[in-house]
């Protein structure tokens, strides 16, 4: 029982700030004098409109999004996006290639066989997806309809530093671990997708942002409610969208754009980060799981290569409020999500932790 | 501007009573002693867990869902089963019936064509939905797939007061807009689906309901997140499901609960809905829009047959603290939505207005 909020390092769903939640909160019962919660009101009110479209507008600017692209908001998670991409933008060609460095880009790739002739661009399975491929070994088809990868790999704790060159062909990014993390330039995207539920809102819901003129092509059996095209003509409101989690991701923003958008938070990234791996690299009982250059800014994965003790760690660490360290079951080992809305002083005082746990470790050995 | 809470006849997102909002206020920050909100927890970690479970337990234990059932959680509201339900089930023999008796079954049973052969075992559409086909006027196939219906046509005000006999054909339902206000027998469904927006929840959401048997004959289209036996074997949970969303629903089901359960909401749906036909059918400006053993005990249309009229009625509604009582765009008229959470005493002060209002009215033309 903690009668304090803890240190939730979670991939996802992850923590919220906390001035967030306390505002929801405060407006549940009785939205600012609306005289119903936000959960109570209909999608096509003026009051839920409004909200509706601040959100859309702050998003619009914290990432720059050029007039060229849409963004909609679509149920299903990054995971109805594995076969939506497909489905709406294969049919130029029928084929698309597929950088797969992690389990989700591995997903995606699988799941979009179904509709396509898939190709593998690149892959970082040979060496457990421990690093990203560099631009030279990426294997390009001139007659792919996209090139497909995943921004920051939250299972392995890599990220991709630099954005593939693909000569023409529409890039499609899952940036559901690192959206509004930095800035990004939309500009070189067809299209990008993100789950909400690490770095700006409870889960339930995936941002899109799409090149407007790839939309339209879709296969005829794309469902209504996954067909871009259809979500664009009705500003993602065809039915009811998940309104609530709109407005947390409405609150998460404000909150963002007060702390001085998305380069404060690019700067507190680097911050958190370098703590945590300065640590590692000095560590005697813990090592970094991703090669150096690769090492996510999100995902910090460790381990002290004996796996009871990391079982022993994970628990000491809940323990002392600092949960969720335990790494994918995939994997195994350490994993600190550090997303926008862990302070500075989570990971500062993780790392005191660790250390502690490091002294008391090598006693007991010694 | 209202300081208290106002009666909101919202046809979805709806009402939902005001106990459940106060204690969602209450955890938002920190989750009986977890130091988290449930919006920011792993959905595998143990505390989310016992509240998914939990809530799954009160749904089937309320609905008296028998073992051959399962429960599913599923994003993409009830759109998504539109798409869902035949590319899940209509494999079988390609063909499935429909019966059209108002807006969300017309658009099921078009995006249904995306994925065979579809034939109208019925339409309302002759008399513009303001009634419900007899057992005796559905033209059943005997090679169809499944039966399909609609079970409360939220936009025209009508529901079925009987449960079609298909003689062996599944029977699927869209229960969407009267779930949980009565008790039904689910062994005689082979799948009820219905997004949670009105009776159960914030929306966001669709629970399924499915005779396990049905599935796994899925066209190889079908994403794998619209896919019944991938969500059956991972339990709702392949990816990250709408976690906070599913919370909220727990507290309803609880609430519903410590009501009497399912026949208790059916009680007061009744006394609701003859609070206001008894008016309708007394009132010398407002008349009910559907035929009488048609009407919907959760959507009461009516209108006075002049359009200015109706227009100043909501107005005056609102403004009074009724919200909502604008009827749909595709009917015009008004539309008082009386789910679960409606208390009696709103639907009360609600026909005191209305009578003012039809006094002023008179007097006004006198």
């Amino acid at each position: 029982m903690f009668k304090e909020r803890i240190y939730n390092f979670s991939a996802g769903p992850s923590t919220l700030p906390l001035p967030v939640l306390e505002q929801a909160a405060a407006e549940m019962t009785n939205y600012r004098g609306s005289g119903m919660s936000v959960m109570e009101m209909s999608h096509r009110s003026k009051t839920y409109i409004s909200i509706f479209d601040e959100t859309k507008a702050d998003f619009k600017r914290l990432l720059k999004v050029p007039d060229t692209h849409e963004i909609l908001f679509m149920q299903g998670g990054a995971w109805l996006q594995f076969a939506a991409v497909p489905m709406n933008l294969i049919g130029t060609t029928g084929k698309a290639d597929y950088a797969v460095t992690g389990n989700f880009s591995n997903l995606a790739m699988k799941e979009s066989k179904k509709y396509g002739d898939i190709r593998i661009a690149a892959s970082s399975e040979d060496k457990n997806h421990t690093y990203i491929p560099a631009q030279s070994a990426l294997k390009l088809s001139q007659d792919a309809s996209y090139f497909y990868y995943c921004a920051n790999n939250t299972i392995y704790g890599t990220e991709w530093k630099y954005v593939p060159e693909t000569k023409g062909i529409p890039l499609v990014c899952d940036m559901s671990s690192n959206i509004m993390s930095m800035p990004v330039d939309v500009s070189k995207y067809g299209l990008i997708f993100a789950g909400v539920q690490k770095n700006m809102a409870p889960a339930g819901m995936a941002v899109v942002i799409i090149d407007k003129k790839l939309a339209g092509s879709e296969l005829p059996v794309t469902p209504k409610l996954m067909t871009y095209q259809v979500m664009i003509d009705a500003d993602s409101m065809p039915n009811t969208p998940p309104c609530y989690t709109i407005y947390m991701m409405g609150l998460v923003l404000k909150w963002v754009e007060a702390q001085g958008g998305v380069d404060a938070m690019e700067r507190l990234k680097r911050e958190r980060a370098k703590i945590l791996y300065d640590y590692l690299d000095e560590s005697r009982l813990f090592k970094g799981c991703a090669e150096h250059d690769a090492r996510s800014g999100m995902n910090v994965t460790f381990r002290t290569g004996d796996d009871a003790l990391d079982a022993a760690f994970a628990k000491a660490a809940a323990g002392a409020g600092f949960e969720n360290l335990k790494g994918h079951r995939a994997v195994g080992g350490m994993r600190a999500s550090i997303y926008n809305a862990m302070p500075i002083e989570g990971v500062v005082k993780l790392v005191e932790f660790m250390k502690d746990f490091e002294i008391k470790n090598k006693q007991g050995r010694d």
